[in-house]
Order: C-alpha cells, then sequence, then structure tokens
C-alpha cells in the first residue's frame, strides 16, 4: 500500500510538473510572439546601424544601443568587458573583369575576403587556372600555377538537406585558399561563394594565410555564384582569358572593443552561472540581421521574457553578445579568459548563430547524459515544432567555455534560405521574418528555464 | 530453432527494406535537389503565365503549359478533363480613402473579395461601424448597423505557432461578414486582410452570399492590416469618419474549363488510382506561386521523378491538377464525379495546398491504422526533417474523394510566412525559396512511394 502511495504521489508530482512546465512554456511563447521586443530591436540594429564588422563605428554604435536596451530591462548587471580586436577594413569597392580579348571585357561582382592584403599597385590581371580543391594544386604544381590567378570553383553540395554540411565541404577555399595557392607563386585567388543559389552577390568571409610568410601572401575574393559561372564558362571556351581584379582592403592597428553582457542573479544557485548569446559584431556588406544580429535579439529577448512573465531563474543568467567572432573570436576567447581567471562556475552555454529561420531544435555539445536530459523534454516542444535535439556543433563563441561538465547547445533553425544570405549585401532586416525569428527567441528562453529549473545532470549520471 | 531462422529471417528482410527504402529517399531527394524541375516549372507559371483566376486567359494558358510538360515525361496518360467554372472578375482596380472631414481624406489599399457584388453608381460613402466577429452585429442590431459600413477588424491571433489555425479563427470574417451584416441593412462590408504582418497590401479570398437574397447583398472588400489599424485608430479620434470604397468586380456566366491529369499505369494493381495533386488557378492580385503553383509543380515533380529514377510504380500514379479551388472547388467535384461514375477505386490521395514553404511533414486524414502505418516510417524521413505525422486536414481538392477506405494526405510545409503572402500581390515567385520547394516535392514523393510499395493497410487491421 505504502508502495502504491508513494507510486502515486510520484506519478502525481510528474504531471504536476509537466502541467507545469507546459504553462510556463506557453507564457513564454505568449510573450514572444505578442508584443516581442527581438524584432524592433533588431530594426533599429539593422536600419539604423547597419553592418557592424570589429572594430568599425557601427560595432561601437552597437555595442552602446544593446548595453542601453539591457539597462532598460531591470536586470540586476550590466556591463561591458573590454577586449582588443583586429581592425580590418575594406576600403573603396573592389573591382573586377573577365577579358577574353584586348578590351573585350565583362566584369563580375567580387568582394575582398576578410584578412586579404590589397591587390598590388593598380591591381593584378593575369591568365586564371580554374581547380575544383585545395588538393588539386600539389597535382597541377608550381608549373601551372604561377603567375596565374587561381579560381576556385567547387560548389556547395545541393543535395545535402542541412546547408551547414554543405558549407563545411567547401568552405575550406575561401579559408585556405589563398595560403595554400601562395605556395605556387600564384598572383591571386578568387573563390566562388558560398551559395547554393545562383545570384549576383559575393560573399565575403574570413580567410588566414596561416603562417605563410609575407613574400607569398595572395590577395583572395570572393566572386558571385553566376560571376563563377560565368568565368569557368568563358575559360572553356577561350583557356586564355584573363581576370583583372582590384582589392583595396586593409589591416589596421587592433583597436578596444567590448563584450555587452547583462545578468540576472541566481535565487538558489547564483555561482553556476548560463549563458545565452550571439555575436554582435558582422560583415559589412549588408546590414548582419540573419548573422548575427537574430542571435543577439534573441538572447537579449530571453533575459526580456523572464522579467515580463515574472519567472526567477535559480541559477545566474547572463546574456553575453560577443565581439568579434567574424574575424578572431576574441570576443569569445576574452569572455572565457576572464571566466577562468575569476574561477566563475558556468554549467551551461546557448549560442543562436545560424539565422533568425524557423527554428527545428538544438543541437548539444554535451555528455550523452545531458543530451538525454535535453531530449526528455522533446514532448513538452513538440506543440511549438521544436524537434531536433541532436549532438553536435553548439557555437564559436562559447566554445572557449568547453569542459567537462558544461553543457553547451546551438539553436538549430531551418537552414534552407542561411546561405542565400550570408555574409553577403542581402543579409538583411526585410529577409527577417517577425514570427520566425521570436519562435528561435522563445525556444531558447524555454530551453534555458528547463535547464536552470532541473539543474544539469550530472554526467557521470548515465 | 526453426522459430529463430524465421525469426532471423524477418529481421534480415525487415533491415534489408529499410536500407532499400533509405537509399530510394535519397535517390529521390537527389533527383529533387540537383536538377530538379519543380523550380523552373514555377518560373514560368508565375513569371510568364501570372495569376490564374478561373475563367482567365491565364487559367487557359496554365493548362495548356503543363499539358504540354506533362506530355513531355513519358508519362502512360495525359489528359484534359472539362469542367465548367464560374467567372468573376475585379474589373478596374478598386479605391478606398478615409474621410475625417469633408475633403479631408487618406487613401487606404482595398480589393474585392472574390465573389462580391460591385458598389452601387459611383461608389458607396457612409459611417462605419467597427465590430471584431459576426456575433457582434446581433448584438449591435439593425438600429446601429443599417446605412453604415460594417468594418470587421479582428485579427488573426498572433499567439498560435500553427498560422492556419490562427487563420481558420479569423476567417468567418470574409467569408460570411457581408452575407450577415447584410441582414442588417449595412451598405458594405470592409474586412481586416487575413495577414498575420503590418503591411500595405490587401489580401483577397473568397467570400459567399450564401441564401441571402439579392437584395440584401452588399459589397465587400478586405482592407490591409496597416490601412485596417488606420482606420481603427481614425475611428477613435473621430467616430464620424466616413469610409469610400468603390469596387468595380462582376460575376459572368460559367465558362470551360479543365483539369489536367497525368498517369502512370500501376504494374501490378493498376486499378489501385494514388492521387497526387494541387490546384491551377489562382486568386489574381500577386502570380499565385505559393498558392498554389508550388503544389502543382512538386505534384508533377513526383512523377518526373519516379520515371527519372526508374521507380516503376504497383498501383496507378495520378498527378491531377484540379481547376477553381479557390472560388468554386469545381475541378475537385467534377474529378471526384467522374472517379464514382467510372468506379473507379481510390486507395490514397496527397495534396500539397499551403504553400511551397520547408516540409515539417504530413496530416492524415486516414483511419488510425493508416496514421500509424505512415507514423512507422518516420525514422526513414529523419535525415530529411520530415517530423510532421498528425491525424488533420489533408485539402480541399482531393476532399470530394473521401470515403472509409482512402487514405487521405496534406503536405504541412513550415506555416509562419504563409499568411504575409496568401491571396495578396505578394504571392510572387521571388518569395519561393528553390530548396525549399524541391524538398517539398521530394518529401511527397517519398511518401508517394511508401503507400505505394506497401499498399494501404485495410483500416479494420488497428
Amino acid at each position: 500500500m505504502k508502495k502504491l502511495s508513494v507510486l502515486l504521489l510520484l506519478v502525481f508530482v510528474q504531471a504536476f510538473a509537466q502541467t507545469e512546465d507546459e504553462k510556463q512554456l506557453r507564457s513564454i511563447y505568449d510573450a514572444a510572439l505578442k508584443d516581442g521586443k527581438a524584432y524592433p530591436w533588431l530594426n533599429y540594429l539593422s536600419n539604423q546601424i547597419g553592418g557592424r564588422l570589429s572594430g568599425s563605428v557601427q560595432a561601437q554604435q552597437a555595442v552602446d544601443y544593446t548595453k542601453a536596451q539591457m539597462d532598460s530591462l531591470g536586470l540586476d548587471r550590466v556591463w561591458l568587458q573590454p577586449v582588443m580586436v583586429p581592425k580590418w577594413v575594406r576600403g573603396t569597392p573592389e573591382f573586377a573583369y573577365l577579358e577574353t580579348a584586348p578590351g573585350v571585357t565583362s566584369n563580375v561582382p567580387i568582394c575582398a575576403l576578410g584578412g586579404s592584403i590589397a591587390t598590388y599597385g593598380r591591381g593584378v590581371k593575369a591568365n586564371v587556372i580554374e581547380v575544383q580543391s585545395i588538393e588539386e594544386l600539389a597535382t597541377l604544381g608550381k608549373e601551372k600555377i604561377s603567375g596565374k590567378i587561381v579560381f576556385f570553383n567547387r560548389p556547395m553540395d545541393p543535395k545535402l538537406v542541412n546547408t551547414f554540411e554543405a558549407y563545411s565541404g567547401a568552405v575550406d577555399q575561401r579559408g585556405r585558399g589563398a595560403a595554400e595557392a601562395g605556395k605556387y607563386e600564384a598572383l591571386g585567388v578568387i573563390v566562388r561563394s558560398m551559395n547554393l543559389r545562383l545570384d549576383d552577390y559575393p560573399h565575403a568571409g574570413g580567410m588566414s594565410y596561416g603562417d605563410t610568410p609575407e613574400s607569398e601572401r595572395v590577395p583572395a575574393a570572393a566572386i558571385s555564384t553566376n560571376g563563377a559561372d560565368l568565368l569557368s564558362a568563358t575559360l572553356r571556351l577561350n583557356p586564355e582569358t584573363k581576370f583583372f581584379f582590384k582589392l583595396n582592403c586593409k589591416q589596421l592597428e587592433e583597436v578596444q572593443s567590448y563584450n555587452v553582457i547583462g545578468e540576472i542573479k541566481g535565487s538558489t544557485h547564483p555561482d553556476e552561472i548560463m549563458v545565452i548569446g550571439g555575436h554582435l559584431d558582422s560583415w559589412d556588406l549588408g546590414d548582419g540581421s540573419h548573422d548575427d544580429g537574430a542571435g543577439c535579439v534573441q538572447s537579449m529577448e530571453a533575459l526580456r521574457i523572464f522579467k515580463k512573465i515574472g519567472y526567477k531563474p535559480k541559477r545566474t543568467i547572463r546574456v553575453v553578445l560577443f565581439m568579434n567572432e567574424e574575424n578572431g573570436l576574441r570576443g569569445g576567447l576574452k569572455y572565457a579568459e576572464i571566466a577562468k581567471n575569476k574561477n566563475e562556475n558556468h554549467v551551461f552555454a546557448l549560442e543562436s548563430d545560424s539565422g533568425g529561420f524557423t527554428p527545428r531544435g538544438f543541437s548539444f555539445n554535451a555528455s550523452e547524459a545531458n543530451l538525454k536530459q535535453a531530449q526528455s523534454w522533446k514532448s513538452i516542444f513538440e506543440p511549438y515544432n521544436i524537434h531536433m535535439f541532436v549532438k553536435g556543433y553548439a557555437g564559436a563563441d562559447i566554445g572557449p567555455l568547453k569542459n567537462d561538465q558544461i553543457v553547451m547547445a546551438g539553436l538549430r533553425p531551418d537552414s534552407q534560405r542561411y546561405f542565400d544570405h550570408h555574409h553577403a549585401e542581402n543579409d538583411t532586416f526585410e529577409h527577417v521574418n517577425r514570427r520566425e525569428l521570436e519562435q528561435g527567441a522563445a525556444a531558447m528562453t524555454s530551453l534555458l528555464y528547463l535547464f536552470d529549473k532541473y539543474g544539469i545532470v550530472p554526467s557521470d549520471k548515465k
């Protein structure tokens, strides 16, 4: 009899808890979907400030604006965390054309890759060698590459349903292409934009020369996908086609910038810190709405919602808007460094840096036990079409916080449209749907709520 | 021992079948995502033909175009099924303004609702009474309504994650508002557009006078959501504000049109017919890309993919592009009528009429046994992010085929952006993402493949 009562009590408690969580998620979604702040905040960041390259005036304006907005939320503490960031500037617009015979030219849209040096003198003009991979360079050798422009043209694979996988499968060309081509005395590098769509936008993005000596560094630019197809078709018709391009970019001295941080102190476990964040910097061609204005305003929205619905977290919830994810990760590194120096106990970190599209779920960089813990909430999320609770990458900015205990998670929005806009001129506010953005914020807030309420299952309790 | 062998054999057969299905789905997705035809077909339908109101030249062009495309697919049979359709025409553009004092006016964007009569003489100008529901009319009574324009302004509920639920909760105002307001001697009806977003597009859509006598019929128009908010705010400031509107629409004689049908004959069960379809007509303000060009090209794509990957269906697969879903459903009714007259055995019908957005899954109007059958394939669909297998509405056009045995299913795309475009000027091709459209086609083809391969579990085998 006694056993039965305990069992009944347990069932009752569990049923009650379930109902309470269901109610809480409903409140969270209601607060996000009716009079939410994520969308108007993003409107300001995108349309009143714009692209926020590290070290730019706009990046500083974004720091000031988001700090002021957090100040108005009634959090327990809001502060700026100083961090030195690289300052790379694009300069005057880039210019490029194909030349099939002397004076017979077609302009094509390009943009310098972030971190590239400028072109020498009045620009580079040379024959072109098209390759599909970095590996192909070794096969061709210096003889065939020296004095030419290397054109990396391997497209993202359209057959992959997860576009981030398609990106991973192609982005080495952008990241390491110039460093590798330089070894073979190439004069420059042109990379097909990381875009699944055929259009006229060149897509920026970071590249690195690694430890290539300065004498071997060559300028690198992205070409739009239509431009890449044109160049490739032209080369097939006339292998002697020349390519001209001029880049005016420059790496300046590092400058002071900031992570923007706000927190609600935990009521019962103030020393357990849960981070939610995105990155405040962006590339400069668009206004950085999806990458990653969306993640910033969704993270701020989570704390606003907690205040609005009167949820007092047990643990300390900290929103962190990281600076310089795009070309240095200095904000993420600085945040983790200071956390370590202060012996802070970070138990959870959630990042949104995959666009403001309809959320499908979360990927977890966490132990099996913690993944199972998250999966146990699947049914509570079902009415909101959040179905994905998988192992995987969580986010670049929170990456440096990694240890054996922390649960790291990344919001997984629908990925189909992301690379249509990523790092390009059309990553702009009008391509964000209000409801999709808001549902991402609500899903993040809900996950934060559940991990705060139930705590992190120790990872040895499998 | 024998039992064990049988068991092992079963496990082996099942594992093998699973692998075969997994491979087949991969082929289907590959065919859709690389060099698929859905997107170029939709490009033609949307940009070379445009909006396809029943009885219009464009509707006939769409019939001719899709018939010709089907003819090129090497199907076993392609034909046109004649059906008489209503022909309602919008006439010259509508016009409306608010008048807060004589001569002090603000124009607002409106459009006639499909099926409405025109305004009398030079237009209707009258005081306005704003209501939130049809029920409110009875409370107000003839005294307060007579001689006025009734303004239905209950918005779609933004808190509902499924926007189709929000639509269902508001659309009675558009469908029955005029018929009801006419009973109280209103002079006209203005309905807030069925749109969750604030913007300047009036959204068309069908309305019906039901059995209202002609003398009580009043003209009815939709106003954009921004226009509705302006009108409501203006009325609060000045309840004497007048509204003027002029509609030039007309119901003409019925005309001949067609359902466009193509089929692959079943190899082993040719008498079991499986339908896949969408509707070819659309409203006239946009080009009908999402509603329902998308569903048409996805359905055609399914048959193209079967031919492309060499899958020979056991059952007869029939693509049906229905005419006149928007203002009459004549195509769906005619198709079912002829199927019945011919004693055809329809075992399955799948409709796509919720936009060309990323597919989330399917809703089934089917027995529990058949729902379970579909749910048993959930894991095969998981790599493609198809997670929704629920009971629910399948589609208007296939509705008349309903009987106790048939499995009816509807594609369920992500619904967040649908009502931003639905029946409005901005339901246009550039708002369709190629990959989202293609994945809808692939998901539909996959479900068709599985039901064809395994057959429909009889619904008494629960």
